[in-house]
């Protein structure tokens, strides 16, 4: 079994031989191991290790009880998981169709690994394409005086899911809702973020006069296009582009930054420290 | 001799024509021709002719009373100018070396072809390095109780030049100052405008989290930061990516974005116009 | 109505002044106008003008007799086509999905405007997907044996079309095949050519150790991926990318650079001479 | 002291914690570590440590020894530098002065880190600035009739360095030569190779219409251009750009990839392995 440890704690000496020995003495192979240190005097240091694991008799309590003891010496905050637990993953998405899209094909092809429980859309634009699929589509009209309930009706439609992602939603969620799903809720932005913050990016890009436009995909919190940034990728334009070019010219740029964002998610490569991101890349 | 004729005047039908039969005329031959329309009905036209040009007894006056006759029924910002003649350059510069020894080097193996008339810091830094070319360096220390004399001897300095380049020239000047060199003064920003307007854009990035960092050469505008962009590009970092190594990165990608705005300039390919650039690039 | 010409010829002088009084007395509005000089004293001349036209009577006449002519006094190849006029395009595919779901994906939104009158695989494979979109798929099995015939039916499958499309079609045509469908037979090749001609490119490019993978779209030609090439891009790798992972990346490079190729070649931005292309991108 | 340790052996299980194990116990604090691994099953395992270590009475010798028994136990391939340890550089250089350049100017702001040592040319051109700069100059001319004995001045020159940088040195080096600097010798190839293995890499990039140019950096071996690849890095091109234009816009290419792949060899960054670099980057 292929398993995922995730380790964030104060920078100190002796962290990677002890998780090691705790890991070689409960049976387990370290397959790959990334590491990334602040500040070795006295930043964080964040840990992400792969090892392959046939626990014997003994060695499930010889890890617990060995990252339990490592974990309080260091004061770590850490997440174990099975490479091959699919994640739960819910998709929110408006009427522009390309982000969705693209997931929905590489979750076909497999290069992204996860459950689809579920697509909420406030159109009923793509039911078709995700029901073929035989994935449940939940249609929910965001008007102005239903907002609350439209709210409670996709907070249930992704209840049981371990991330949503907004594959181009358009609407804003209630600061109670994005404080819910902190750190599991994936936006693509569709600016090289910190340039070009809230409506029509394309536009402002556009009146700007930029020579690159740009995707930024991040996670959510209650500040608008805030939050840590896990990608970004941009694409030179130049003066004989039009608004319209930019939009046809960023759709491909946003729908390959939020795939890889989210399979970086799935793949627990992403911890997020004091608004940043460490993504310990493939 | 080669000529460059640069355009700008309303969109309508027939300018191409018009302006290819005045040329022809003449006695001379398009090597190339560029052209950018805003928008057919209603937009501006911009267009960047080069042709050759040996002109026999007559030629002078059929292309000034050609031109004047096609400017004038067009409504036509016009400029003509000749290959070979070398524009005259200044570059102001601080502390930061990396885009003055680019655009020293490129100009001495002849990519940037200009007559550099004067290089003028606010520290002595560099005046040797300048002096050893043959090139003048002013000195004008600029502490706060003297920034009118100081920014007067800057103005002396360059009065002669057609470009000022501002090399990481980390002092702002005046809005009559600038404003006497509207669409003449270039400046590099070490971010990816409009993000992180300001100072220290690489510690901004880094508290960010930004995925990719970048730089803009930009006219000089009263509002800082907001002229018109000649060019931009970025580089991937990532989280482990400090500031120092932000700055280290992004240093290489200031001195290649303004050399390359400085050499459009030079060679006429760059026209202004609502704020924002039509660079007709080779 | 939107037209576009494209013209080929020696260089000369007064070609662009001739094209524009020709078109301007036939009384069209040109759009845009993009030429390209090998050389203004001996090499050749490309153009593509787009422009509008509304035809009174005469003007028909006038359009034709004057292009003649121009066209006979400088020796042009020209080519004048109507924009809104869909050319029609077949695909051929073999197992790979992704360079087929791409132009399916853009054709659905209307990036690539065309006819999709067929797509051929010698798998059964997407069959299903192609149909659900009123698509004829023909399935044409190529073993050993029967190659002749199974070629055959390809060329009565396509027979109708304007461009044929090899979607990671990984069976080689006969010459006398790829001679009938000279300059309008586009092939993604999954390296950046002339590297890694051949067969499995990304197991080739492992082995050599590249640090950036590519694709390359171009025009079929009799020598294998030696054709004129209309586009190619590429994206980092390193050490611990392996061959799945190249593929993998690999892919989404290929499908974007297909899609960009065959886009152009739709909307008449691509000459092709003396085994280059020029293609006046938008 | 801040201490650099490479490893490379075998993939086995609990070679991490063994060298952690042994740093630990000489006192040393890990400040980052790096590893890749072919294959946990049956491939090699490498590894690049950097630590901080200011070793009291017994240390030094707990650290021989501990490092020479896990060597043994997993057959490695073992490197111990100190990172304040400036490796000692010679530069060969024929007429193009652009990579040479960029490795002097990065030698002085002291990007690049070492104790450059010599340049040697095949031509007098560079020999002022060089000497300038307080380093020695040989001038080798390599005519055909004294091939060997001007390869003996070389080796002379080169005698004392850890590492030559070949910086647009066009001159073949005999296999001998080669041969005795194996994985200590750069060169940088004005192609993105294998595209374009020999003379005039831009000719034939021209010639073959690529619409991306590249240079690579690479460690010589007897077969020319075929050694294991550093760093490489392309630029977009079209089709008007010629040959002198790919030249110029190659040169600003070479010149960052060669500076990278030096700096990178020089941190210790590098393992050779079965004709390919493994590079931890920073």
């Amino acid at each position: 079994m292929r398993q995922r440890l995730l380790i964030a704690c104060p920078d100190a000496a002796g962290i990677i031989r002890s998780v090691a020995t705790v890991l070689h003495e409960a049976g387990a192979n370290i397959v790959s191991s990334d590491q990334y240190s602040e500040d070795p005097n006295e930043g964080m240091f964040f840990m992400r290790t792969e090892f392959d694991w046939e626990p014997s008799a003994g060695d499930l309590q010889t890890l617990q009880v060995g990252l339990a003891q490592v974990g309080q010496r260091y004061d770590m905050t850490m997440r174990l998981t099975r490479a091959d637990d699919r994640k739960r993953l819910a998709i929110f998405v408006s009427r522009s169709s390309h982000c969705l899209h693209e997931l929905l094909w590489q979750w076909q092809t497999g290069e992204i690994q996860a459950d689809l429980t579920v697509v909420a859309g406030n159109h009923p634009d793509h039911q078709t394409t995700v029901q073929r699929l035989g994935i449940p589509y939940v249609y929910v009209p965001m008007t102005r005086d239903r907002r609350q309930a439209a709210e409670e009706r996709l907070w249930q439609a992704a209840q049981s899911s371990d991330l949503i992602v907004l594959a181009r939603f358009m609407q804003i969620l209630s600061p109670r809702f994005v404080a819910g799903w902190e750190g599991r809720m994936i936006n693509i932005h569709h600016s090289f973020l910190p340039a070009f913050v809230g409506a029509d990016p394309y536009r402002q890009a556009f009146a700007r006069g930029v020579k690159l436009i740009g995707a930024t995909a991040h996670y959510v919190t209650e500040e608008l296009d805030a939050g840590p940034i896990i990608e970004q990728d941009v694409q030179r334009v130049d003066h004989s582009h039009r608004v319209d070019d930019l939009r046809r010219i960023g759709s491909h740029i946003e729908r390959q930054v939020l795939a890889r964002a989210v399979r970086w998610h799935l793949e627990d490569r992403v911890l997020v420290h004091g608004g940043r991101t460490v993504v310990f890349r493939a």
